[in-house]
């Protein structure tokens, strides 16, 4: 198993990215390509012990950067690491993309040069988010603004196989994300899809979600548009960060509480890795022909390792043919019930 | 001033909304009509000192309960002290409706008694968000689940009065929640709203915010869609009550943070203030041709005194009439536009 590592892309690139490449090739015993410019990467090597691992360099030179526009930069930069690592993949010489840089510029890669699976109408962008019991998944995180029911009814259908085959839940509950838990709430599109996904095959689909109730746990799959997962997504972060100022300012505001403080600190650390996405690997675009990790930007060591674990467990679990065959099925049964209903 | 109260509505009703109105009629010298069932309102009031207070009774026989289904609710339960409110303030008897009751039955109450302000395509509820310097103002959050480019235009510039009204902000930025804070970046609905909103006169409008920075306060407006604003601000309130779960649990897991957790009592008391809705007053509908309040449906005694309170600044501010002579100074504008144009 080799596994495409975009060494140049995030903000602690290029040398958390090595050294989770090191940790991820000696604990999983997986191949770890890694792409980049090559006199950076040997310095980066050299830094740690690295016998017996596979760890080959794939020379690239240029690097997409945060602030590039990523359709412009994956068509002009061809000898990016990410344009380089995705070439890799498509040419059967890395079985996973991992990258932490621009995750714009990671989807356009990716669906310019692994393309879309078969019958898949768009590809999703599927995270795990906190909840009270572990992690549920949602799905799309910001892949596609706008999206048809049709579309997200294949959202229904790839994240639910994604749950039982990475998370390991056997009977998953999907839910679509709403402004009400009420059957008839919705946007046009919800109850437009929700109409589709009660008569999907395969998939346990349990109506409505409100926002409030993701941590609750309530569904293991959450669907929604690219736009709103976004929106939601984002929105928890920046409130988590907003509340954790908040605390450590009044913490530090008076001296027993500053007391306090130091005897809760490590309380408070556990608190903030228990909501912190550096610590489950990274969101996966799922709908293409090949395999494609996108860590956060800010990934860390551990967080690469996470990253490359989650492509192991991607190769592992052949989620693509998974995928692709469910969703055939999905079309061929419709096909039979729109015939049957002629 | 008389400002009509729902006392049946909240999970706390009748005894914290009777208390947060004589907090109100006695601090603001306000008249607060109490709408809900006679016996109950005596037996709560008998609780109290009101000697000097103007708190009249105003019977109503049926409550629209949480259950219920509002639009159904509202044209069914003529004698619920939601209807009899609204029909107070229509008559002119009372300046302003204030509820913590059913939010939706709320809502459909409002619209069907009130009416729209002449011009004003939809009304949008519109709530203070928590932010590193105070609160941003968000709307719509939940009123209309689909909407046009026009519409979300006319609710930046009602966001935009109300925050230089009643927050007190000279010159408010105003921004779109997108899936991206770069130009160029979001929905089709997104794109066409920016457009307009770009000319429109009197609104200071920077484009796009990305959900994770509304809690950093770039902007003092955050305008979007009644979906995607309730899916935000839901999801911020779930996932700050996992976090403060989760911080609990960990503190209480260990001898040492649990005597810590002691000491930073009063801190996570403030934090927990500080991003408390019950804090700010209720969520506010704009574009009606009355005032409307709804406080959270757990609003306790300080919340109804809060919503009050906002009542008041709102008839103070003559709200209505400030919407209503911008919107149509809006309207006027672009006709003149349209003519040049031909």
């Amino acid at each position: 198993m080799n596994i495409a590592l975009d060494v140049m892309g995030g903000d602690n690139a290029p040398h958390d990215i090595v050294a989770g490449a090191i940790l991820a090739a000696r604990q999983f015993g997986v191949t770890v390509s890694l792409v980049g410019r090559p006199d950076v990467i040997e310095r980066e090597l050299a830094r740690h012990p690295t016998r017996g691992l596979n760890l080959p360099i794939v020379p690239a030179l240029e690097v997409i950067e945060m602030s590039d526009k990523p359709a412009e930069a994956v068509r002009t930069k061809k000898d990016s690491s990410m344009v380089v690592a995705c070439k890799l993949v498509k040419e059967g010489e890395a079985d996973a993309f991992v990258t932490a840089g621009n995750t714009g510029g990671a989807l356009a890669a990716g669906i310019l040069h692994f393309g879309r699976m078969q019958s898949i109408q768009r590809p999703a962008l599927i995270v795990p988010f906190p909840t009270s019991r572990g992690f549920c998944l949602i799905l799309d995180v910001g892949a596609n603004a706008d999206v048809k029911p049709e579309q997200l009814q294949q959202f229904g259908v790839m994240g639910s196989i994604y749950s039982r085959r990475i998370m390991g839940v056997s009977n998953p509950i999907v839910r679509i994300l709403s402004n009400g838990e009420e059957e008839g709430k919705g946007s046009q599109l919800v109850l437009e899809s929700t109409a589709l996904l009660e008569q999907t095959p395969g998939i346990r689909f349990l109506g409505n979600i409100e926002a409030r109730d993701v941590a609750n746990h309530v569904a293991d799959v959450v669907i929604t548009d690219g736009f709103t997962g976004n929106v939601f997504m984002k929105g928890a972060e920046g409130i988590v960060k907003l509340a954790q100022g908040v605390l450590l300012d009044e913490i530090k505001a008076g001296p027993i509480s500053s007391i306090g403080g130091l005897l809760v600190r490590s309380a408070l650390r556990r608190m903030h890795r228990r909501l912190d996405d550096s610590e489950y690997g990274g969101a996966v675009l799922l709908g293409l022909s090949n395999l494609l990790v996108v860590g956060h930007g800010r990934s860390n060591t551990n967080a690469i390792r996470h990253a490359l674990r989650v492509a192991k467990q991607l190769i592992d679990s052949r989620l693509v043919e998974e995928i692709q065959s469910d969703i055939s099925e999905l079309i061929d049964s419709h096909e039979a019930l729109v015939a049957l209903q002629r």
